[in-house]
């Protein structure tokens, strides 16, 4: 049937069967329902009244506090679900974050679940109850993994990926997929089947990608630990562009294993899943988690690393990267990045400077790569559906294949690419971690996102990175525009994504920063993590760091920066090797 | 001046020079030079006269007498480099094992660490004064690693490979490099470089290969200690063609950057390194000394796993593979299983049947991999040189680059094999290891190698494997032919490898077995293979189980075996998925 509808009617379906799963009690009434004209909708679940204080309670927990109650019998798996299912719903309804919903199968596991509470006195894992929202790429049987594409409408998933399994074994409670971009190669979420996901504190904004989906219902409430992907910057994207926490782990450490790709195959640079949470308490609680459930057992890739306690370091030694040689950050990423130095500086940590040395060459490679199939796979299940390539995809229409041989190539010139920085790391004497911008951005405009460079070079080194809210909003009367003669453009794009940056329309928003450890560091890094924000004064917790954002719209129209963006003096600077 | 040069005079000046790199001191007199007819050279250095009884003692210890001795200022480092040098410069002189000498820069060093311990009074590192061989693929500054490439003779490393570093750091002499077959592509040992490598203990039988010149050189007591390599097998055939010790890590374990190979860039099955050696304390040695030296902090790819304690299992549970559905066993081989399964059961071990279950997908994954780039690189190397491609090569003179999005379906394909066999693994409740043929053969006849499914399919799954020496010999009168219409043939090459047997030309050679445990269960692995030894009353000493081998050269004519090769009855079969 739907094989000789149009693929734009294929989508349009496909949106229609998405919002006809959200029962009538879980449909915003049309008297609450937020005019299109508001921008930010995340006080909506508090100020509405279509909540109760139960659900309001429950939503506004953490997974741990959830998790305290579920498991001792507090609160029912059942009344959890519901109250997510209905706040994920209306983030769907006010942001179109969702793909699939699970929600008549999320309420029967939450009864068994009590049930098997309620005979046993104890809960069936350590996720006993817990909603846990999934990025549309885990497989789970019977439902869509679309991807974006409309070739891959009504092809539900035959078998569940490894991390499904896992999680349903801890007692998790499985409730809806999210909405990603095509073949999540795109770092906004828009594709031809559900249209695009906004940014719920301000709908005129992007909520990134690929895991968009995700970031917009987690920030919403809708979700309290959710899991997405990454392989260019899909997980740390989306959550710097809402101001939450996620970890990007280096391959092997949480399963990953029977997700959906846009690109099946391609393993030069390869994806792996993680965490997104509004507070770093969850993303630690998912990690230790997951890793202690020996997932090497299930996962032919994943590797036998449970989770290691490393001890607390008071001082840390940070090297700082200003810009990554290509796309300088935006002013209020600049102003984040000094202010989290100073307050990092003042608390004891040493913080030294980090060249871009290679990065421009890493991003290449990492391009490279996920072109090297010449788009076919890409332009394959598009054409089966006479789907027409997105614009944002365009290069992988025209691409070119240039065999395996020069694959191989490619992946000698990787190698290098990672000996180098290695050396170089050795080379900064005790090193902790590398503080970088994680976008250029604090989110931006829809369709203006440019430039993966700063979180798709760990990629190509699979280093640990935990993308934060460093506590800094923008402020637009503060974060003006750099002069257009101040400072020499880096690239094309760097020209771009100054002359466009506009404070008004990003005013308010949180600004992340990414943290950086070794290669299979992750606990290092989620502890380095604990103590900058320490330093800083935050709480670890996204929502709570939100609130010190600057109340009025900025204070007059902007000003243009007239200073060059100051980088450190040369003694800071880390031995380059 | 050498690129005017023919590859065969290429190839004749490589092999003249390094003949010249052996001094006068070192080079066999004319009037004890076993003749080209004798066989077995093993005896040689005892029974020549040519070695001064601390020259035997000294090459005659193990690996952990060695630096009892060398760590404690016992042993200089210098006598004992230069009584391995001697006795691998004989070895070089019967067997035609190395590809490189470092003789000067040996005993340079050599020099230094007796210096600094007279000083010190300490140890530079565990290997303090220890001689460790390299196969030729290891890159050490100023030496070729020709890999049997013509194209490759005089253009010697500019960087050393990362295990280099770390052996030397550690203390490590390293003091000659082994021969490999072209490309590493080959079960035997032999290119147009330095021609073919023999089995010192028969010189008409291969010492296997890719890692054959390190086996022949360990075996003739020219190394106490080497380090191979294996992406199909190169560590384990050659280790099963002389009956000494392998351990084959899963990849990340040991570091292997920066080593050389013929197929660059090729990381669709990895290609890892892993200890040689005529006992197992050796092997174990190694890997602990090897992994706790943190070379993650050396080698982008390694894991940061140091060797873990693991408990002695008193009763194993092991799942013998008893033909692979593709090329059975040699009568040997199949004797030792039959045996060893016996006494692992008088042991009270729990050993069941393993069904070779995808095994054939499994090896032609690996094929296809080695083949993907059409043949491409090696060709090229081959034309610079206008080196003709050795028929045992054939294959990658003709082989067709089917395009990138080709290799990433066969990704895919490579997975759904590793998940299958996990699950196979994982159904057989309390499996500890897997117990298979490490080749069809004990060893073999030149040119008469076939089949490296029995070691390739696991590096396809990446699991830690052992071959070790089982106890058993050949016995002629004893393994005798299977009859031609006994038993069906499994494949054509089955019928060759059957046919081809010739038990009075491999009589008296060692047979090993494999042990397969999951992947990165290094330390298992080798606890097992302790266990295992213990019950089949050997020694873990190869040398020494080798006396055991029968004495008289067979009994009589060889007679046609009459009854079906057993298999196990269906009350020991694992649960097959």
């Amino acid at each position: 049937m739907l094989s000789e509808l149009t693929w734009e009617a294929v989508g349009a379906a496909k949106r229609e069967e998405l919002l006809s799963s959200i029962p009538s009690e879980w449909r915003i009434p049309a008297e609450i329902f937020p005019p299109e004209s508001q921008n930010d909708v995340t006080s909506f679940p508090e100020k509405s009244g279509w909540f109760t204080p139960a659900e309001l309670e429950i939503t506004n927990s953490t997974a741990s506090q959830i998790l305290a109650k579920t498991t001792t019998g507090a609160w029912s798996a059942e009344s959890v679900t519901r109250a997510f299912c209905k706040r994920a719903a209306a983030a769907h309804q006010l942001t179109n974050c969702l793909s699939e919903t699970l929600f008549p199968e999320a309420l029967e596991s939450a009864k068994a679940l009590d049930a098997h509470f309620a005979k046993t006195k104890k809960p069936i894992g350590p996720f006993h109850g817990l909603p846990i929202s999934l990025k549309d790429n885990f497989n789970i049987i019977g439902k869509d993994s679309t991807l974006g594409f409309t070739g891959w409408v009504n092809d539900p998933a035959t078998y569940n990926s490894t991390l499904v399994d896992l999680l349903r074994a801890a007692g998790a409670v499985l409730y809806v997929k999210t909405n990603v971009p095509t073949a999540m190669m795109i770092a906004e979420t828009v594709n031809n089947v559900f249209g695009r996901t906004v940014n719920p504190r301000n709908r005129l904004l992007t909520s990134g990608g690929s895991s968009g989906g995700e970031s917009a219902l987690i920030v919403f409430g809708g979700s309290v630990l959710g899991v997405g992907t990454d392989i260019g910057g899909s997980l740390r994207i989306p959550a710097a562009c809402t101001g939450i926490f996620t970890l990007r782990p280096s391959f092997g450490r949480f399963p990953n294993f029977l997700t959906k790709s846009g690109l099946a195959g391609q393993e030069s640079v390869l994806s792996v899943n993680g965490p997104m949470a509004a507070t770093l308490e969850s993303i630690k609680l998912f990690s230790s988690t997951v890793t202690n459930s020996a997932p090497w057992l299930l996962d032919p890739k994943c590797i036998p690393i449970p989770w290691r306690t490393v001890e607390r370091k008071q001082k840390l030694k940070l090297a700082v990267l200003w810009d990554d040689g290509m796309v300088r950050p935006t002013p209020p990423v600049r102003r984040a990045q000094k202010e989290t130095v100073e307050k990092l500086r003042k608390a004891g940590h040493e913080v030294v400077d980090w060249e871009p040395t290679g990065h421009k060459e890493g991003v290449d490679i990492l391009d490279r790569f996920f072109l090297s199939d010449g788009g076919r796979t890409v332009q394959e299940i598009l054409a089966a559906a006479k789907e027409p390539i997105r614009p944002e995809m365009d290069r992988y229409g025209h691409a070119k294949d240039r065999g395996v041989q020069a694959l191989w190539q490619l992946h000698v010139e990787r190698n290098k690419f990672q000996q180098d920085y290695m050396a170089r790391w050795n080379a900064c004497e005790g090193l902790d971690g590398l503080l970088t911008p994680t976008t250029p951005f604090a989110t931006v405009e829809h369709t203006r996102f440019k430039h993966v460079g700063y979180t798709g070079v760990y990629n190509i080194l699979d280093y640990s990175c935990l993308s934060f809210p460093c506590g800094v909003h923008v402020d637009a009367a503060v974060d003006v525009p750099v002069a257009p003669d101040a400072e020499t453009e880096l690239s094309k794009v760097d020209g771009e994504v100054q002359r466009e940056y506009n404070p008004t329309a990003v005013h308010g928003q949180p600004v992340s920063l990414q943290l950086v450890g070794r290669r299979l560091e992750e606990e290092k890094v989620v502890m380095m993590a604990e103590v900058i924000l320490e330093a800083l004064g935050a709480s670890g917790d996204g929502v709570a760091a939100a609130s010190e954002e600057p109340k009025a719209n900025g204070s007059g129209s902007p000003k243009r920066r007239s200073r060059t963006w100051p980088r450190e003096s040369a003694e800071h600077r880390c031995a380059v090797v």
